[in-house]
C-alpha cells in the first residue's frame, strides 16, 4: 500500500491490479490538487475480509471518502458502502466482453438504503470521482477548495484558448 | 428463518422480501423433490455481517448448496461466493427499470476465481436452481435422484400428452 | 419553492412536475435524517437561464450539494455541476420508452473535468441521493452523522427482525 | 474560430477538439455545397457561458442552422436548442465505451419542447447533418439547391456505375 | 387524405393507421403554430408505390418538410428521403417488443448522403418535429416565427410559474 | 395435433403451449392462403427425442417447411434446422424479462452452416413466418402463389382506402 | 454486374461496395453448391428506383430469391420484399459503432404483411443465406438437393474427424 | 478426444475448434486441481446426433458434470441439458459482433425444467465452469476438497501480497 505523507483523506481501492491503468486517473486528481490519499488493491471476491476490515476502519482511520474501482460483476464499490458510512465513489471500469455496461449497472443500481456514488465507465469516470471527492473535501479544507477553483478555471480557459480544433 | 425438520441441505436466501415471489418456485422444486432445505432474507447490503456469517457457517451446517436470488445490483450470490466454497446457484430477479438485465450481469460476470453458477431471470431461473441443486445432491442420494428422474419423465410425458395448442 | 424553516443545506430540483413522484423519495429521506433542504422544479431545456442562476448562486447560498433529478436527455444535473462546484448528485428518472437506460446514460456519462455522482434508475436511486447528500453533511453535523447511523442500524435490524420471507 | 471570408450561415461546434475527426465530415460537406460555416470548440460543461452566449447570438448572427457535435452525456446540442429557436442538428460522436449509444439517447431523447434533429453516430452522422443544414437553406439559396441537386445525381450515378462489387 | 384550407407546407406521415395515436402530436403543434398541413397513411412496405410518389411530389406540391412517423423496420423516413430532397423530419413510434429502440435505430442510422432529421421516441418526438418544422419555416414566415416564439416563452413561463412539485 | 385434411406442406411447432397466442398468427395466414398444414407443441428442452423425430421425419412427410416459435433461451428452431434440410423459419416468441430479445438473438444467431430464417419478435414474425411459407410454395403451386398476390393486393387497397388516420 | 453463364436463380444484392466482403461468403456457398446467380450492388437509398426496378422485374426475370446485404439503417431487404413477392434473405452487415445490432433490428422487426427471412449477423450470415437459398430451390431442383445433402454431411463429417481441439 | 489417464469425472464440450481459446482455461482448473476430465468438440448443430449421444451416455461413463462452451446461437450446453441429469455449466463464448451478449442469453435463459449453470463470457466464465465442477466434486473427493481450498487460500494472499498496484 502506497501512502502519502500526511495522513490520507482518501482510499482509492480497486479490485484487481489491472484496474490500475484507469484508476491511476483518480490518483492524478487527487495529486494535482493536493487531496492525501492512499492506494490499494481489495477485491471484494477474492478478499472479502480485508474489504470488510477495509471499510469498518475507514471512518476511524480518518477517510473522507472511499474511491472505488471494479469491472464486470464489480461489488467492492457496493460491499464498501454496505459496511461504513463513509461516502464511497464508484468508478465502474471497462470489462473485455461488454465494454463496462456490466460494471456500470453492478455499481450503480444499488438498492435504496446503501448509496453508491456512480461515474463514469472508465478514465472519465476515475478522474471525475477523484474530482468529486475533492469537492466534498472543499467545505473545510480551503486549500483543496482554491486547488479545485483554479483547475476548473484553467479548464474552462484552455477550452477557449483552443477553440478551433483545426489548429 | 424456516427450516424443514430434517437438517437442511440446501439454503435459500434472498435480497429482499420482496424477492420470495420469485424464489418461492425454489422451495417449490425443493419441496416436490424430498431436498431438505432453510429459507432466508439476507441482504448484501444492509445485513453484510450476517451474509458473511451465513457464508462462512454453510459448509459446517451441512449445506451443500446455497441458492441466492437479488435484483439490481445484485451482489448476495458472488459476496456468498467469497466466502464459502460451497457451490452458490444465482438467481437474478427481474427488477422494476431493467427487467432483471442489471441483476444478470450483476451475478454472471463474475471474475475467474470465484464462481458462481446463475440461471434465468425470475421464476424460470428459480426454478431452475432448486432442480440444479437437486441434481448436485442426486449423486449421493439415491432417492432425491429417484425424484429428479421422476420428475423430467413427468414433464415431458406432459408435452407429448398436450402436443397439441389448440385443445 | 417550498423551503424548511432554517437554511436549506440541499437543493433538490428536478426536470419536470412529473419527476416528484420519484424525488420525493429524496425529500422523505432527507426529512427523516433532519436535514434542511428546498424543493423546485428546473428545466434545463425549458428554463436554462434558471437553471444557470440556480447553480450559480448554490455555493452563495448555503447549498452544500444539489439533488437533481431528470429524464430522457437529462441534462440537468450536468449542467448545474458544469456552472458550480457544489456537489451534484444525479438522479436518473424512469423514462417510458427506454424505462430510464437514457436517463441513466445521460447523467452518469460525464467527460473528465465535470463529474455528477449518479444513483440508480428511479425511486432507489432518489433515496440513495438523499441518504448519500447526508453522509457528505454527516462530516461536520453531527446530528446527522447520528441520524444517518440510527436509520443504517434500524435499516438491519429490521432486515434481521424479518428474515423469513414467508411470515 | 476559423470564418469562411462571406458572413456563415451554419456553425459547425463540438464539444471537444477530439470530436473534429468525427464532424469535419459536416465541413467537408458544407465546403462542397458551397455554404458559408464557422466551425468552434464549444463545451457545454467547460464553457457552459460560451455556449449560452453562442447560442443566444446565433439568430443575430445569421446563422441559418447549427450543427452540433458530443459524445458521452452529449448535452451541447440540446443545451443550444434550449437557448435558441434556430434549428439544432445533433452528431452523436462514438464514445469510447459504449460506441456512441450514450451520445446518440443523450441528443436524440429530447422532451417535448425542444427539439434537436439527430443523426447516426458518427462520420455518417456528421456528414447527413452537413446535408441536412444544406436542405435547409435550399428553399431561398438557388445556388445550395442546385449544387444540394447535383450531389444527390451524382452520387445516385456513382452507385449505378460501380455496382459490380467484384470490379 | 385530410388537407388544411391553405397549401400545406408540411406533409405528416405514418406507416399505419395505429402510429396517429402517437404521430397527432406533431399534428397539434403545427395546428397551435398556425402552419398549413396535410395528414397521410403511407406505408413504405405495403404502399410503396404510393411512398415513392408522395415523395416525388413533395417539392412541387411546396412542401417544405415531411414528418414521418413510423415503428419497428421503420423505413418509411429514410425512404422518403431517398426520393426527395425536401428535408425529412423522422419519429420512431414506441414499439410493441423493444419499446422503439429498433425504430429508432432503423430511422437514424441512415449512411452518409440521406440524411434523415430524427428525434425522440414516441409522443416527445412527434411533438418536436413539428416544432422543429415550425423552425425551418420561421425564416421566411414571419408570423410562424412570432408563434414560435411565443409557445417557447409561455412554456417557460408555465415551468417558472409552477416551479414547486408539491403544489 | 391438428392436421389439416390434404396432407401437409407446413409444419408449425412451438415449444409451449403458452407459445399458441402467438403462433396462431402463423397458422391464420396459412388458413387464409389455402396452405395445408399441421400444429404441435414440440420442446427442444422437454421433448428433445420428439424433437429429433420430427425434424429427421419432415422430408419424407412431405414438408416443405417448418415454422417454428420459441421464447427464451429458444434453441427449437435451430435444433430442427440441425436435423433437416427442410427449411426452418423461426419465430422470437415475445419473452416475459427481456421481450424477446434473448429470442431473437438465440434463434437468428446460428453458426455458418445451418440456417434458420427468423422473423419479427412475437405476431408480427408469426404472420411474416406464414406468409414467408406460402412464398416458398407458390413456386410450385400456382392456387398458393394466386392467393398471396390476392393478399398483397388487398392489403395495398386496404391502406390506400384508409390512409386518413383521423377517419 | 456479374452473371453466372446459365440464367441466374438468386440474386445477390447489397447496399454498398463495402458489404461485398461479408456478401462474398452468400456467394462462395451459392457456388459451391451450383446454384447459378447475379450480384449487384444497389443502394435502397442512393438509388432507391434501381431498387424499385430490380425488385418489380425480380419474377420475371426467373429469381426464385433474392439475397439483399446491408448495414446500419439497412432498408434494402424490407423494400425489395415491399416490392415483390419473391422470397427475401436479409443479412445483417456488422455496422461501425452498433456492431450490426442496428442492421439486425432494420431487417428483422418487419411489420405484418411483408416478410423478409432475416439470418445472423455479418459472415455466417451471409452463408447461411446461401445455404437457404439452395435449400428452397432443393425442392425442384435434385442436383441442388444432393449437393446441399453432400455438403451437410461433409461438415457433419468434418467436425467429427476433428474433435479433439487440443490438436 | 484427448482423455486423462484415469476416468474422466468432467466432460468439456465445446461447439467449435475455435472455443478452444476460451475453453482451455476450465481445462488449465481442472488441471490444476487433479480433476480427470475428457476434451472435445460436439456441435449441436453440425453434429446434433454426436451431441445426443454423448449426453446420453454421460452418467453411465460416469461423469459428474459436463462443462460445455459454445457462441452465438449457443445450443449446445442447453440441449446437452435436455438430453440427461448430469449437471450442465455453461460457458458462453464471446462472439464476433455482439461480443458474446447472444451467447450469454441463448445459454442462461433457459425454461423452468431444464437448467444450465452459467458463468460469465470468456476466459473467466471458462475458469469458473472449472472452479465449480470442482467445488462438485469436493463434497465425496477430499484430495479435490483440499486442492480447491489450497487454490483459494492461494488466490487471495496472492492479493494481499501485492495489493500496491504501482508496484
Amino acid at each position: 500500500m502506497t501512502v502519502t505523507p500526511t495522513a490520507p483523506l482518501v482510499g482509492i481501492v480497486m479490485g484487481s491490479r489491472s484496474d490500475w491503468e484507469t484508476m491511476q486517473h483518480a490518483v492524478q486528481k487527487l495529486d494535482a490538487l493536493g487531496v492525501a490519499h492512499e492506494v490499494k488493491v481489495v477485491s471484494a471476491h477474492r478478499t472479502p475480509d480485508v474489504l470488510f476490515e477495509y471499510a469498518a476502519s475507514a471512518k476511524a482511520r480518518g477517510l473522507r471518502a472511499i474511491i472505488a474501482g471494479a469491472g464486470g460483476a464489480a461489488h467492492l464499490p457496493g460491499m464498501l458502502a454496505a459496511k461504513t458510512a463513509v461516502p464511497v465513489l464508484g468508478v465502474p471500469v471497462q470489462s473485455k466482453a461488454l465494454n463496462g455496461m456490466d460494471s456500470l449497472l453492478s455499481i450503480v443500481q444499488m438498492p435504496a438504503g446503501v448509496p453508491v456514488a456512480t461515474f463514469a465507465i472508465g478514465n472519465a469516470g476515475a478522474a471525475n470521482a477523484g474530482l468529486f471527492a475533492a469537492a466534498l473535501l472543499a467545505a473545510d479544507h480551503p486549500d483543496i477548495a482554491r486547488a479545485l477553483e483554479a483547475f476548473r478555471r484553467h479548464q474552462t480557459d484552455d477550452v477557449v484558448a483552443h477553440d478551433d480544433p483545426r489548429q
